[in-house]
């Protein structure tokens, strides 16, 4: 019924609020209000909330949105991993669990297993796969948005043009929608510690280097789904470097998890994978700690151009790397102060991630919520 | 009345619809549609339209959109001239003034001038100083959007903090709102050359460079306002150059139109401004031709950052340097094509600004018109 996803937009807070509460916010009139509500509580989208406190006579009844009246699905492919999780439509996490799976192996033995433990993890939940009002996807390449189709992904052979929304949505009969990874990781960094701040650059610094844009509070995509592509950028004095992407002194044929190990490797230290920096860094290593810094300041280059063009309040720089804590921070802000303009840089926080690797899923949760709580979408769900 | 802004974005098409035809849209009942169709006629900001044709019985009246109900004072204040128009609430410019004077001169005196030459002007135009439903601003330095007042404007001594919505409103008993001229300017070009983009980036390359970002078909402003700040990014091999922020290497120090013409001088030849270059190109000079490409190419470095962010599909090259034309474009395009990846400029075009010396009141009129006739303003407006 139109106007009845607006009006539930007001309830999402979680506040519980009576009928004439809802009328007075909104402006519609007392039968509208009722026919509205009647039709969310139907829905179980809200339930009764107790009772307001009466000035005399019986005290009005109460509605607040209920986040358990359905479940979402959630769910953070990586490169070597799946995470999922069901959680309810407050993006709550019910149960998560964690799969090695070689992203390369393709498409269908990739989602088979996304729909095989998808079920189980339902069931754990002691939820019906009935209850699923939508999935929501990470993939580790560019997806365009629309059709959710991965394009021409670097790491992903066999995926390109995929139709993932249709293979999954067969299977589980529910809504699909995906994303890139750094996308959705950002959706997670500012659910869990920004849900207040409306332009977010969330960077991921792991074997590549990318970043999601969050602007006036929703993801920036850009015309074709490939914003936020901070690894190919070029970096001063990066020549040196031949990049995966064909380029010389991309940023992160410089900057990476991967390029920091490759240095330290040829420096003679053990090293293969990001977290193998990130423990030589918390064992003290000094040559490890210097290149981790100035990975970061080189990263801090790319970061102050990105300020000056997008003039976030919040940066949270996350992926494996970033696990290395202060050192590379450190650098980060060296830079960035530096040389951004005082005004974009004179309310900037440069933090690290907070949600650790539970961001994915949980930003997978919010990338579907949202789209499956749009106040048209709602409209067309109690209907 | 609430919803009657709702559907007035609907008429803001200028197609006429019937009342049945609205129904259908909105999914709004008949007598819904009648109360808010009756608040729009008493407002003139809908009219009738005629009637529609008939399939039996008395024909339906049909209703669009009146855009000469109420007009606009839309202002482009530069660093040394001030341009004027009345437009209508489609933007349509309806007479137009243009004056020299220096913004250094301080607020008081270079409003005083809007003030009178706006009344004469809406004289001129045979309205009212009473039809005016508010005044677009465009100012040549950082404003803070929320309060309209300049933040540490470079160029404009006296202006830092000053209310520029609180004096000119006073004056004209209207709705201002104040933007940077750079946004003002993408918001008019946008109107002008592509109203069906969403992703669009404005370079203005004048005395100084700066761009304005539509994402989502709405700027986006940043944090603190000062989002898209292009100039003071720096540049490879730019150390040479003192810029007037205090940093070395930053792209106006090396690519503007004052930094060509430093150039230019400094190897013999008489120029003082970008128009002087322009007039050189356009006299055929080779070393001012080189001048420009190699200023096109510079910028397109910062440009190839500002495509692997952002990936919008249009960038506008506006500004009295841009005036160049092809030197300066194809400088720009040769850089940016080499350095982006292939999926952010599959879809892009680099172009040179249509609006001319008009995008900046194009766009005033667009900013205040987008403020007075959103849905909740109109709502305010109806009642």
């Amino acid at each position: 019924m139109e106007g009845t996803g607006a009006l539930f937009q007001i309830l999402r807070d979680g506040v519980p609020r009576t009928r004439s509460e809802l009328a007075t916010i909104t402006g519609l009139g007392r039968s509208s209000i009722a026919q509205r509500v009647d039709a969310l509580l139907g829905s179980a989208l809200v339930g009764p909330a107790g009772e307001a406190t009466s000035t005399g006579g019986r005290p009005p009844a109460q509605f607040a949105f209920n986040p358990s009246a359905r479940i979402t699905l959630a769910v953070d492919v990586g490169a070597t991993h799946v995470r999922l999780a069901v959680t309810d439509l407050a993006a709550h996490v019910l149960v998560t669990d964690w799969h090695s799976i070689d992203v390369a192996l393709g498409p269908e033995k990739v989602l088979r297993l996304v729909i095989e433990r998808g079920r189980e993890l339902i069931a754990e939940a002691s939820r019906d796969v009935g209850a699923l009002i939508g999935v929501g996807i990470g993939l580790p390449g560019p997806v365009e948005h629309a059709t959710g189709k991965p394009r021409n992904p670097p790491i992903m052979p066999g995926w390109d043009g995929f139709d993932v929304p249709a293979f999954v949505g067969a299977e589980l009969g529910a809504t699909v929608i995906v994303d890139n990874d750094v996308n959705v990781m950002a959706l997670g960094e500012r659910f869990v510690g920004f849900r207040d701040v409306d332009q977010l650059l969330l960077v991921k610094v792991a074997t590549g280097i990318g970043s999601g844009i969050i602007s006036h509070g929703e993801l920036h995509r850009g015309a074709d789904g490939a914003a936020g592509d901070l690894g190919h950028i070029q970096v001063p004095n990066g020549e040196h470097a031949l990049c995966r992407c064909g380029n010389r002194g991309c940023l992160e044929a410089v900057a990476s998890g991967a390029a920091v190990a490759v240095a330290l490797r040829e420096s003679g230290l053990e090293v293969a994978t990001s977290r193998d920096v990130v423990a030589l860094v918390r064992a003290g290593s000094v040559a490890a700690l210097h290149a981790v810094r100035d990975a970061g300041r080189t990263i801090g280059e790319v970061l102050a151009s990105a300020v000056s063009l997008l003039n976030p309040s919040v940066i949270v720089i996350g992926g494996s790397l970033s696990m290395a804590g202060d050192p590379l921070l450190a650098g980060v802000r060296e830079v960035v102060y530096r040389r951004s303009l005082p005004l974009a840089t004179a309310n900037l926080r440069i933090v690290q991630a907070a949600a650790g690797d539970r961001s994915g899923v949980i930003g997978a949760a919010c990338l579907v919520i949202d789209d499956v709580l749009a106040p048209a979408a709602v409209d067309r769900y109690v209907s």
